[in-house]
Order: structure tokens, then sequence, then C-alpha cells
């Protein structure tokens, strides 16, 4: 999937420093956006995320507008977009210390939304563990950071196309999220989601689905939990709602709590036409 | 610090482009290495940390002999130069999975080392403790990869220009190394590091002193074993070998050993004129 349009700092021909404190360290912070037929249904969480993460890091915040303006740019044409936004803090001189004036760089690019596979929508994936256990940073835990080696490393444990996702643990063996979508279970009823202020990525599909659902939850989950709920789904900003079947020799059903949420992601406007 | 001059792949006009998975995820590598006239002492080392880093990360490691000519190209003419390699996985499509064929992006730069603190040097230096705790994560301790917020958060702790660096302890309050520096100590007369085989940077100076000390070793360190030290001092292949005179209410004179391991130094050709 090629990009389709950049902006750096706004400028299609400008390039990225090689001196870029996002590419030094991973210095800064991201956000992934599907845009359908120009709407960003979920873009305000998006923005609250990516403040909270600047107010983490230290990072002069962008203005939500210039970022609006800049992520219409780069997806207008495009009936379904990815938009990515990247803050770094911008070239400085080297070394670890945050420079008193930082003059971040922003990146906002477009490419084609993925196509939606249906059928992990309606019937389910496969998914599998990750041996890698995630480190434990509440410093950084929740935020969608650059420092993302954990969940490259993590998803290169599997190459098997029948496997969709992989579920990673802490060091305390609690289970966390897939390698790129939260994770929810339901047990007697009762939506849970693990919670995020060790590691971990609070995404906003999950902020949208904890809001909407009038009985969700976040607290610790096991694995002995994960394995004897009810129904269990993941979710992901771009990917939506994706029920999960298969984990090793356990086999679930999609449930009504799973479809209900994926009629509330389809009401948002956030589903492809058919799925 | 400007950056004197950059290669890109080998191209000095090329562009890093900006969905490059260094700038994405941090998925990639750096050595820092510093060339006086030309030389650099320890490349070896370098190379061999950069070499086992490129096996952990699954990536295709470069040939030391095209880093040796564009290290040199770089740094011609410069009496002390840092030169740094960057190795990251290069542009592939969106999403952690590593790809089938991995294109690596090579960027090195080159620019003049800072002035050698004299005072540092001969005096010793002023340290503090920092409060963010490193996390835990074998997969990636000892490697010098491109994750590394958490040493910009720790370094952002404090900004009182006499405190020279800031130590850090790992979750279990192991004192593990400094922001931008290892760490030795000096326990009766044997020379002592702290193991990073949880978390830290394994520094090309701190396997250099290690191969010479005839006493030195690694372990875990306590905070009590480091207050009461008789020695202490840091390690970075930049800025040498700087010992440690203040920490808190803690006074300590600078050792035998220190002194020693700085003559080694010297001997290597990495120490400035003069200091």
């Amino acid at each position: 999937m090629s990009v389709a349009r950049v902006l750096v700092n706004g400028d299609p021909d400008a390039p990225v420093a090689p001196e870029d404190r996002g590419l030094s360290y991973g210095d800064g912070l991201f956000e992934t956006i599907l845009f359908v037929a120009g709407n960003a249904p979920l873009w305000h969480r998006h923005m609250a995320r990516l403040a909270a993460g600047c107010a983490r890091l230290l990072l002069p915040a962008p203005a939500p507008e210039l970022l609006a303006t800049e992520a219409s740019a780069v997806s207008a044409g495009l009936p379904r977009a990815v938009v990515r936004i990247v803050i770094t803090r911008g070239v400085a001189p080297r070394g670890y210390r945050v420079p008193d004036t930082t003059c971040t760089t922003r990146i906002v690019t477009a490419s084609p939304a993925p196509d939606a596979n249906g059928g992990w929508y309606h019937h389910g994936v496969q998914v599998r563990w990750c041996a890698l256990r995630l480190s434990e940073q509440p410093a950084l835990a929740g935020i969608k950071h650059l420092n993302r080696l954990e969940q490259v490393l993590a998803r290169a444990e599997w190459s098997d196309e029948a496997v969709v996702e992989g579920l990673l643990c802490d060091q305390q063996e609690r289970v966390i999220s897939a390698t790129s979508a939260n994770l929810f279970v339901v047990i007697d009823g009762r939506l849970i989601t693990p919670a995020l202020d060790r590691c971990g990525v609070a995404g906003v599909a999950r902020a949208e689905l904890l809001a909407h659902a009038v009985d969700g939850r976040t607290r610790d989950l096991s694995v002995a939990e994960l394995m004897q709920a009810d129904e269990v789904f993941l979710s992901n900003s771009v990917r939506g709602i994706i029920p999960v079947v298969r984990l090793q020799d356990r086999r679930w059903a999609v449930g009504p709590i799973t479809r209900e949420l994926q009629a509330h992601w389809r009401r948002l406007g956030m589903s492809p036409e058919g799925a």
C-alpha cells in the first residue's frame, strides 16, 4: 500500500531531516485515523489522545484545526482513507536533552484504507498468544508514542496467514491487548477490557466502546478469565470490531454483545458498506 | 551542534521517506562513534554491537566495510568527529508486520565532537537520581535501538547545569546506568558494572573497560552498594570516562582505578589532547 499524499509541516515537498528526533529516538506520537467519505467519526477522540500524549511527552500540542485541514487535504478524493499523523520533537542538537525551544515536526499522510475483510467481521478470526511479554512503563502506558519495537517483535512471531492477531501479556501474565488492537471480553454479561496504566495503547475505538457500553469497565484480566469468557473481540479504529472465534483449542461463537457493538460501529459510519 | 554531512543509503542528497519504519516505530538501531584524526579506536566494538542488534531485531546487517567507507567520507577533515550510524527497517506497508523482503535505510552523519570538558575529566561531576524507572524488556535489553523515550523523559527531569547526568534504576530498584552513559563502581578493589540483561544499553566503552580490567564483572547493583562504593564513574564512548564525585549528600574522591582506566582510554587514542 503506497502513501498517496504527504505533508511535512504543511509542505508537500519538504523532506524529513535525518537528524529529526522522531527518527533518532522515536521521540513523538502518532494517530492513525479512518476517514470515510471525508469524515472521521472518531476525530475528537484521536485529538484528545494526541493532546494527552503531548502533555505526557512534554511536547507542544498542534492545533486540531490545522491537523483537520491537513488531514482533509491529503485524504481528499479517497472514499475510505487512513490518515496518519505523526508529531515529533523535531530537529535538535544530538543528545536526549529536550531543547528549550521545541519546533515539532508534523507529518500528515493519507493512503487508501485496506479492503475491509467481511469474513473477519462476520465470522470472526483466529488469534494466538505471543511469547513476548510487554514491559511495564507507567510513564508511557496508554499513549500512542513512536517506540513500537515490542509490537514489531511480537508481530514477527508468526507468519501463518490464518492467524490474524497475536495476544500480548505483561510480565505478570496479565492479558493486555493484541499487537495492533485492543481486546475486549464479555464475562457474565459485562464488557471488560484490560486496564492500560502500566503498558499498552489506549485505543480510540476502545474509548468509544467504553463510552457507549452501559456496563463496560477496565480492570486487570488473567489468561484464565479470557479463556473462560463468553465473548472475545478486538477493537481497532481502522479495522473496527473483529470477533475472536479461535485461540489454541478454544472456540467461541460470535456473541450478542459483540454484534450490538458492531451495530454501534456501523451507526457511527465507520463500517464498510455491506460489512 | 549542526550535522556537517549526511549520507542516506550512500547518497548525500537522498531524503528520508516520511513512512520509513525508523520514524514510524523507532524500528531500527544506531551507533554513535568517536573518530579522532580519522580513526575510530572502538570501531570493531561498535560493529559487533550493531550486528548483535540487527540479529535481535531480525534486520539484515549492513556490511561493516561499507559503513567504514561512509563514516570516513562524512567525517573527513574533522579532527574529532561524532559519526552517527542509523539502520532502520526502511519503507514498508503500514502496520507492524516485518516485510518479507527488507530494504534497510542506512543514515550516516558526522558532526564535530563536542568540546571535551577537561574539568569533568579531571575533577569529576555531580549526578542525581532520576524518578523514572526503566522498564524491563529482555528482548530489547543491551542493544542500542531507536526506542529511547525513557531516556528522553529521564533527561527532562532536571535542567540544573551543575548536574551532568541522572542515574536510573529499574522497577526493582536495581541501579542500571545514567541516561546516556554506563555506570561503574569500585567495591573492595573490584570493578563492577550493572548487568544489562533486562534493560539498559550495553555501551562499547563499557565493553572495552570490562575487557581491559583484570577484575571487572557485571552483576546486579543496589542503591546502597552504589552509595557505599569506593569509586564511581560513568563511561560513554564519546565523552570517555567521567568520575562521579557527588550524588545528593555523598561525596567521592576520584579514585586510583578510575584514573588507571582514564589512562587506558588515553592510550587508546580516545581522550582529547591535554585532558
